[in-house]
């Protein structure tokens, strides 16, 4: 029997257990939050933590008029415009100039300011035909994509039996056996930032042991029998010899044969070769700063694409929010105090061109320079922002990161690499940015045929839109400069 | 304070009010149990869920061999070694004859019984030469694939305006507009058993007024720019055009730019036409029943493919755990009282014409049939089976798939369909399964060059292995026949 007192006892009992749980949680908690912030408190001091957190209502009006009113889904209509028009944008295209041409159109039309271009020299090469057959042990077509900058074969192209190996290891532990051979790698996929050195060096570490070509399974993840392409790079020592990708699916098939110990024999035929210098633009918009316009926020994506699939992805999307933050500031009549600069850099894909083109014609203005940013590696769902900066300025960005919450988008990631085209400066120290982002399947299209609008969304594009206009408005405001330290 | 009595009363308290819960989940199991089991109480005796409880022990044995010892892998290691071997297996092709003489040859190697083939002719469908290029507002390639029984287009190809609809009505409604057109179908995806009827009747729907090709965009829920063909029927009454899948990225494309108003120009090549009549074969192996060898359990799967990928997923994994759980079972010395027969069916893709022949040939046998199996939609992770049945027939199935926890697929589906080439038996009121699996995804890849040897993994084909030997072997034992009602 349980008697009534004896219940009230257990009640008790078991609403103190209760209490002295969520006391010690709180306590806990308390002192987790006076650590973070006793960490930022030595750096931003009270009246800027103020100042930060009085951009909430800005960040509100801005939030609303891309994600809900006026601005919603312009992102996603005028990148899908442009796509459409302009398919892919490969460096060194005509195509590519009229992209540019209609960019710097469609700025003037939203009265974006200091609008103009800037040259941009271009070593082209060109992919021209090419195709992997598969010849023994039976005949197959196997989709493929040339390599940037690698040299072509005869016209007849190249017949080799091929050498399967899963890493460079396995190709110095079998290097006797390269000799007049076509080697494939068919590396396990880590991440792109690991893996991708099979792209980068397949071809010299083929050649060093006497391959008359390579071939990489491509790095993605995940593969619909889409070939991925993208730069690599021939060691100074080496002879240049043909390197391709091959689909993740066909690039495990030859592995399977090989490993049967069957003889496979393929025939690649590339016209791959360098074309003429050619000059392309770097495209430039800005908002004025109206007390220190010589001071500068910087919002960017590249305009050029590969010269596969359309380029919505890589990096569309990344181009479009920058660009059309600044047109959504502009249209919101909000102006800063620094100006907000736009950049679309051409050239990306065939190395950083247009940006390093940018860099040494900068280089004198760049100690004027408060904060960078791009967007380069999709733009899904975002959730924050991915920085680099000194300590101070990585607690204003925690700081603004907290205004972000009708977004959902509180987030923060201190990070030593943020960026393509804006490396060079963040090594000089100028901090930067880039999108926390839901990217995971971004290297299922990278590169290849499969990045088309299809990846992109327009609630994504609006929320980002709004993100990067909102980080640029508030940097390029704040009373203080972006520190560096 | 709390006393010492106090606490013990608390832990009584605790521990009273546990176990009134448990009791309480346990009665609402048994009522909701002896619901279930009652419904099937009118139909099985106790004797007979016994005999079918019994063949515990059978299950074990089964699974153990094939997903832990020597049969781990077996089905893996012989579908790729086959896929590999002979890629795609197209209706026709001296390839998929050659498939079928390695089959042949396999099967007699394993000791199978009855091996032999039986032929069926076929009107051959050639797809030849194919192309799709945007040629207005811009120049584009846009992979594609002609769709089965599709008529070509003159050798320079049929060049014309496009007019994009959604919907069967939509292009009621614009009916006016379809004259001289290509008519692209752009529906929204459903469900591939809702939205093939686009596939299906694309070009009788757009020739009806007037119309000079049709393109639909691929029936698949996800795309990486990869088109997905199938077959399409000509109403009878209609001008026969050419028809082609676009990708569902440029359909979408398409769409777009139609949508903005702009003029959208097609040029569609097409060499497909009808060949000779050649010979084809289904290629049957049994094990032979200990007591009742004319009764009949059939397993099977299909071994051509569509003419692109590599027919690995449609339906090499089909084909190969049908054929591998009679070598298992073989291989196990597992003889059941009827006869097990595997059947790999030729040229289902161009319209189940193996099984329609089968089903001619053998119309005085199907009295003895006691169940029919087919795998045709993925060997994906199982979870039990899908079956057509009376209701007798699927409390027998319920009891049996009990057995399978070992492979985590007890569950089971009573359905109107589950099979392709089985169907006609099936609408006789032949009793019969499929697998129930994880193939969420299966439409990605299906009569697409996405279907390959990546999709296929070694573990679940052990498991849809282990589970096609179980059940054939179980119904094949039972003393009764597999009841028809």
């Amino acid at each position: 029997m349980i008697t009534k007192r004896t219940k009230t006892i257990c009640i008790i009992t078991a609403i103190l257990v209760m209490t002295v749980g969520i006391l010690a949680f709180i306590v806990t908690r308390a002192i987790g939050s006076e650590n973070d912030m006793s960490k930022c408190d030595n750096f931003l001091s009270e009246s800027l933590k103020q100042e930060i957190s009085s951009y909430g209502p800005i960040v509100h009006t801005i939030v609303k008029a891309i994600v809900e009113n006026d601005g919603k889904g312009t992102t996603y209509k005028e990148l899908s415009t442009f796509i459409d028009t302009f398919g892919n944008r490969y460096a060194g295209s005509e195509n590519l100039e009229n992209a540019i041409d209609y960019m710097l159109n469609r700025s003037i039309i939203k009265n974006l300011e200091n609008v103009h271009t800037e040259d941009v020299p271009i070593q082209t090469w060109i992919r021209g035909q090419e195709s992997a057959t598969l010849l023994q042990p039976r005949r197959q077509n196997l989709p493929m994509l040339g390599l940037g900058l690698s040299i072509g074969t005869p016209p007849e192209g190249i017949t080799a039996e091929v050498l399967v190996v899963t890493s460079f290891d396995e190709l110095e532990s079998r290097k006797s056996e390269a000799l007049g051979k076509i080697v494939l790698f068919v590396p396990e996929y880590i991440s792109y930032g690991k893996t991708v050195i099979y792209r980068s060096k397949a071809a010299s570490r083929a050649a060093k042991h006497g391959a008359v070509a390579a071939l990489i399974r491509s790095i993605t993840p995940f593969s619909i029998r889409t070939p991925h392409t993208g730069m690599q790079s021939y060691d100074a020592n080496v002879t240049k010899i043909p390197v391709a990708a091959l689909t993740v699916e066909d690039a495990h098939m030859l592995k399977r044969i090989s490993d049967r110990g069957q003889k496979v024999v393929v025939n690649l035929k590339m016209e791959a070769h360098f074309g003429d210098i050619k000059t392309s633009r770097n495209t430039i918009a800005e908002l004025r700063g109206s007390e220190k316009p010589e001071k500068i926020v910087i919002i960017s994506g590249h305009l050029d694409s590969w010269d596969v699939g359309q380029g919505a992805m890589d990096d569309g999307g990344g181009a479009f929010i920058s660009w059309n933050a600044l047109v959504m500031l502009k249209a919101l009549n909000l102006r800063p105090r620094r100006t907000i600069r736009t950049i679309l850099w051409t050239a990306e894909e065939v190395g950083y061109v247009g940006a390093k083109q940018y860099y040494k014609d900068h280089k004198n203005e760049t100690q004027n320079w408060n904060f960078i940013m791009e967007s380069d590696e999709g733009t899904f769902t975002p959730y924050g922002l991915n920085y680099v900066s000194g300590n101070r300025g990585a607690c204003i960005l925690e700081e603004v990161v907290k205004l972000f919450a009708p977004l959902n988008a509180t987030s923060s990631l201190r990070s030593d690499y943020v960026g393509s085209d804006i490396t060079l400066w963040l090594m000089d120290g100028i901090p930067g940015a880039s999108l926390l982002q839901r990217n995971e399947n971004y290297f299922w299209f990278h590169h290849s045929p499969g990045d088309t609008m299809d990846v992109e969304d327009p609630v994504s594009l609006d929320k980002n839109t709004a993100l990067w206009a909102a980080t640029a408005y508030i940097l390029a405001d704040l009373k203080e400069d972006f520190p560096r330290n």
